[in-house]
């Protein structure tokens, strides 16, 4: 599909900044005291995010195809030789977008965020944010987050040649549950980024916004989330030019 | 579309009251004592909310639209002139179908309530009906509303531009995920009214209904969720003009 | 649509036994000692009975229709003159299916059914099968029942009449999730039967069925969860009658 | 549908791996130690199993149709006198894919399992591989594999009934949700297998992975979530085909 450059622009900033503040904000609902969903544990976690997927993409869709995700671009540029002229631009977008979500988060719980630290139980906000992984090891969370996103990639790429989903508007919501399984099953050991825009633009957005305790925005762990997405979207879709 | 104004009366009342029985009778079974969903959770009130919008907008789609929610009766009027003239219709239409919704699910769980202050463990009953926000700061609070509204809003509209979605009667199956996703995501601090006669008709019923140790309506936080989800509306209705 | 007798006698046997075969499965799933699922809670139980709803009505479908429960016969009864007659046949095959889904069930916790008293656990084990109301007050019982029962019937009719749905084969989808969300919301107070079936059917297996430590039948209950949801689908489909 | 020798080889070892590269990573999320998901419980098992259904046979289906289990496979063969021949390319090649698939986890979770041990809280770790049953009793086991597993042939055979699932792309979607449902209702006593491949594949990779404290990889019970779904599978395709 061949959208125009304007239409990227706006499409993959409003997506990702739904999808980002969808995220965001279930991390923050589930981590946060003063929150009505604080500790409702991972299967809040997986739809939260799931159905930030199912928003983001759905309300994207029309105007940029709904990527949402460099991993995605990257994948689909691998696919289509005409897509990689336009890859900067759907990258630039979906970084923007994701620091707006981010932004929109941090408003949504501005109360919740502004109560860290009171009553001495002051934590670290990152993990609101961006991802950190329970075992640093980069070797090994850079391999979680690469097989964690080509387990995105191979089957997005594959709801394409499944006959019905596209026409019926149906594929989005497919992607948004397999997203959800990902959280489920892969997201223990890192959090799962498998979105590099996801993991860098909260970051950025972590280290500008000026939360109390906020602590560190952790820089050295924040190459994981982008190499890892990467390295996964390539073999993903190298599996699926090699499968199909 | 164009609805006759006698179907636009009957299916918004039905369809509110089915949305509104739902709804307060998930606060209800986790929040009550002698309930099977006792301190089930926040994916229990999500889902059940969520659902609640699958039941109420299928019912009153093929009589209204099934807007079940002023939030969105705004929304569509700003892309549709013709559509300003039933607003006042749509939106008592909404109010009385949420007072009748929250005086059936009183009735649904009546023992429940009456049963509330047996044993000393009498508290409030609000909770249950109308929202009330973790941390009260009306400013912080209007913001939250509105920004989760938009994130309804947005999406919804942007639906009716996937091909697909509307002729094959699954577009009202998304927009129930969508609100799920927006409960778990974003309605930690004030329980996500999005949805004015959500919030004030089960207010109006908790004011009326003789409830053991009831506690108060609060009836001065009453206009927040009333305008922070037009705000809301009238945010993503302009995002989406200007974006698509 | 009008099915043959044999292909309704074995479609409603089949389907109504799939369908208790999970819900009296995720009912002892979360209850029975020995079980994975132990003490998993309301979300278990809802989505459990849900999908069962999906698994037993999909598969009775191009048989039957796919009712599964009386209250879906009598409603749609009431909406087609020619159904009547069917009715009794109906009936008597979802008793039949209700009573082998249950023995299904009890063979598959064969092991953990067994195993009830030992280390001085016992308890009964009637809630596994049948409803048992929280407050036990017949009034008020029926009255939760019945419209538990109309928040089915109602969309459910009225689904088919939203464009799209039953073409595309995604009605029962729809259907099914309903469900679950009647489950989340309404199931509080009563255990929602919503199906005199689902209730009787297990309710004489548990009487017939050699559990230890099994307890009471409590037969002095059983005509709620009958007369209830033929209350709430008389009601139900009244409404429908007179709104559409 | 007559697929390529080729292409089902591919497409199986594909489809499988996926699944269970989820549903063992799903495991050890809820089971290890160092996950973010440790402890999340049973709705996060069963949906995590029931997206990696999802996920496997989205992607295998244009290429294998997707069977992904050698229960599937058996009871499409009774149905369809054509497919017998290609039954062992089907079910070798699942097993080479859920071998794949367990080693794929296990690199996901490389840190996760490495840590097991640390701090005196060694445990045996083939519970995130294949399964054990909760009361071990060979007959009862195989009784509720046998019936978990004709609980999924019989409904799945179904769906190829229902006009409109298969041809707009829904069906797997409806299948990976009764694989949910099975997953809450069923798989209680023994964690239910119903699918050779995902429980010998797993057990093999355990055998041979340098896992530290691994514990016994329980050889004595292989034969039963092999028997049990093979044995489901035939029941279930036989109902079928005197049903239909």
């Amino acid at each position: 599909m061949d959208f125009p450059n304007g239409d990227i622009f706006v499409g993959e900033i409003i997506g990702t900044a739904i999808l980002v503040l969808f995220g965001v904000g279930v991390c923050a609902a589930v981590n946060l005291h003063h929150s009505k969903a604080r500790a409702a544990g991972w299967v809040v976690i997986s739809f939260g995010w799931g159905f930030g997927v199912l928003a983001g993409a759905y309300t994207a869709g029309p105007l940029s195809g709904g990527h949402i995700n460099p991993a995605v671009s990257v994948a689909i540029a691998t696919t289509d030789d005409g897509s990689w002229a336009k890859l900067p631009l759907y990258i630039v977008s979906q970084m923007i977008g994701a620091v707006i979500g981010a932004v929109l988060a941090w408003l949504v719980y501005y109360s919740q965020f502004r109560a860290n630290g009171d009553e001495d139980k002051a934590q670290g906000t990152l993990g609101n944010f961006a991802t950190i992984p329970e075992v640093r090891n980069p070797a090994a969370n850079v391999a979680t987050e690469a097989i964690a996103t080509a387990a995105l990639i191979l089957p997005l790429l594959a709801f394409g040649m499944t006959e019905g989903l596209g026409e019926h508007g149906t594929q989005t919501l497919i992607v948004s549950l397999l997203v959800v399984g990902i959280g489920l099953s892969l997201g223990g050991p890192t959090g799962y980024a498998i979105n590099p825009a996801r993991d860098l633009g909260p970051r950025i957005a972590h280290h500008l916004l000026p939360i109390p305790n906020k602590g560190t925005s952790d820089w050295g762990y924040s190459w994981v989330p982008v190499a890892g997405p990467i390295l996964g979207a390539l073999i993903g879709a190298g599996i699926f030019q090699l499968a199909f």
